[in-house]
């Protein structure tokens, strides 16, 4: 008999399925045996009812068991109807039940709030719970509904390396890799200079990437890998078209999140992301102001509380924060004097409290390129071939960067960006805990 | 003046217009200068008519400049419209030119045909050729339709890590990397162990990943970092059902590749991919019999020469070679015996010639898993994390990889890997020729 997802179940009362799954929830009830069994598009109630021939295996049959269940889909009496659940107008009444395959006794029930470290050295059962399958579900709408949104922007998607030859942004800490009998080679902090390239040959482009980063800390902020969604534009005005373009592929994404996910906003105690009519854009002098500070950069406090300006003033969890200082911002970032005396064309875009992207428009011109390489002490030899692309023709142009990990932690309000990561990696942990005994493998 | 983008200027013939890109092609006759602009859009003919004011800068200006351009758009007279070609009917009368950015003289034409490895060391430039534009547009095609494809058949996307504690293939040469204090971690040679993982939580999963393998071979086949396309599905009967699954995800790739991308078959000499009406399966014994060879794998040779079998009986560029012996397959791969003594469930597809995916039905019992490690003389302790997906319920799964570089490699039926992924790296190259004297860059 075909197999029968359990989402499509309703279409089929009345009739006999045959339906492959896991064993949620097992309830024995003496002469019944209750079950909750799940699939990938849902969950439903099964039941072996007193006599029936399945009533032996049923009785051996522990949680997380891999099952093939043929049963008879029953319209449930009105009285025992729970509205709003999935399924929650019908029960399969089993007649058969073959083990794909078994499972030991878990360590603790699967969907039990355990502290994150015991849930992340349990990831491959942990993964399973429905909060965890929120997460990752959401995760992969964000994904694909900001790249369709640039797509449709006119953007090309490329693939950026992952291995480099030398540390791009010349200040994150980098992880340094074994090249065959070369020195050493590097792992990639950003895919900024190959987009930047690109420009050149498509003027749009996009690229979903991994990201590395040797930071020796450990805040719930930080991870040694993540992934970034990254995209950089030719003919700009300045870096307002980046952040209109920016701002676009956000409303899409929380419109498509919000569409699909309902349930996971509740599930979290949170809402959907608030957009107001436009997102707010605040200088980091006129933010520095409204926050009573005189910084030249904004903390974690700062960002927390500008956020808390912008929910209440326009109604919008996102807040644009413009004009930072050259100085703290990468080499490339265009300067913008007129605006004051060493300030920059860069951005941030903040969520929920949290910096999640960052952007900037860029030099375009190869000699100023240059110039700015030896002014920050750097040798403009090293990136001779970056600067191929701004010797033959660059126009003005600029992009940004979001952190997948970071704008998912914030849509869904997680305390810690370990919680919005699949396979975390930081100081301490390569999927297991790296002070533990356990050497790495070597395989 | 909003700028209008050259694909769209057929819709605006009688008007004024403001175009912005690069200076593709410039010919001067003196009294008259002619230029092809492009943006990602398209190329278009422009003419600075004899008098006109624009003409002081037209002769100062060289290919690669960017440009912004107003100019009125013409019809073309009958006799001068060139059929078939992008804006062919229409010429661009040019009233004033900006320089956006100017270009150094081109060390040699973009669009000029020279030896890869020049290609390579000046990437940044000839990338902005039609050939290598038409390469990367339609690799950005095959990673889209590829992923939405399997989005249509239920699978779920996720991003697998490219830091891993170990080699998990045990076989391929691994990349090491310096991991703070802990001894080394290793760069991911395959996204295998995470998408079954996955396949626990999401039954259905799909990645587009990054992976790195150390062999120290130069062929026009290997690369040091590539990208793969794969994915993983549970509650299969046996490798035929991921076979299905992939049959159909290649079909609606070379669909959309077909209908967006015929100018590129034309332009690199080749068709379409010939699909028949189902793609030939053979066991490698069936193989080994139409070669006339008694090998227990298959050698390159063999690959072409089955694909050209293929190909004349099937009508097909793609043919499944199934029942691959357990010996020569990753250590997850689930035996067949039934079928003959060593065999498995692995299975290759060949395109043109090349093995451009791998997949199999894996084990799913966690005691025939942990049994297959000691056969194999791996300890199971260092798998630990990975056989928890086993232990608690895994249900028979299989799932394949493809390479996108060889894929579009044969799709367009390129002579080198490298001219298939934007980046090469190899033992010689990342972005530079590390023969070179200029050392690897340390920011």
């Amino acid at each position: 008999m075909e197999r029968t997802l359990i989402g499509e179940l309703g279409k089929h009362a009345g009739t006999t399925v045959s339906i492959s799954g896991w064993v949620d929830v097992r309830r024995d009830q003496g002469k019944m045996v209750f079950f909750d069994f799940r699939d990938r598009s849902g969950v439903v109630q099964g039941v072996v009812l007193p006599g029936s021939a399945a009533i032996e295996i049923a009785k051996e049959i522990k949680t997380e068991y891999v099952v093939q269940v043929k049963g008879l889909v029953n319209k449930r009496p009105e009285k025992n109807i729970q509205a709003g659940k999935q399924n929650g107008d019908i029960e399969l009444e089993i007649k058969d039940i073959t083990v794909l395959a078994k499972a030991e006794v878990l360590p603790f029930p699967k969907d039990e709030e355990v502290n994150l470290d015991t849930r992340l050295d349990n990831r491959p059962l942990t993964l399973r719970s429905g909060r965890e399958r929120a997460i990752f579900s959401v995760q992969a709408t964000i994904v694909d509904a900001y790249r369709r949104s640039l797509q449709k922007q006119g953007f090309t998607e490329f693939q950026a390396p992952g291995l480099v030859g030398g540390d791009a942004e010349g200040g994150a800490a980098v992880f340094k890799v074994g090249y065959y009998d070369h020195p050493a080679a590097y792992l990639a902090t950003s895919p900024q200079l190959y987009k930047q390239i690109m420009v050149g040959a498509f003027e749009r482009v996009l690229t979903i990437a991994k990201v590395f980063r040797a930071e020796k800390s450990s805040t719930t902020r930080h991870l040694s890998e993540s992934t970034q969604m990254d995209f950089e534009m030719g003919f700009i005005k300045d870096e307002t078209d980046v952040m209109a373009v920016l701002e676009t592929v956000i409303r899409d994404v929380v419109a498509e999140v919000s569409e699909k996910h309902t349930n996971a906003f509740t599930l979290f105690s949170t809402e959907a992301p608030k957009l107001g009519e436009k997102f707010p854009m605040l200088t980091l002098r006129e933010a520095q102001k409204i926050l009573g500070s005189d910084e030249d950069d904004m903390d974690p406090d700062g960002e927390r509380k500008i956020c808390e300006w912008a929910l209440k003033e326009h109604g919008s969890d996102f807040v644009f924060i413009t004009k930072f200082p050259a100085a703290v911002r990468a080499f490339y970032t265009m300067p913008d004097e007129a605006a004051g005396a060493g300030l920059s064309r860069g951005f941030d875009l903040l969520f929920r409290g949290l910096e999640i992207n960052s952007g900037a428009q860029r030099i375009h011109n190869y000699g100023e390129m240059v110039a700015r390489f030896e002014k920050r002490g750097m040798d403009p030899n090293k990136f001779s071939f970056y600067l191929q692309a701004f010797k033959y023709g660059m126009p003005p142009h600029g992009g940004c960067s979001t952190g997948l990990d970071r704008f998912t932690m914030k849509m869904l309000n997680l305390a810690n960006i370990r919680e919005a990561s699949l396979f975390p990696r930081d100081m301490n942990r390569i999927d297991t805990r790296l002070s533990l005994d356990i050497p790495l493998t070597e395989g």
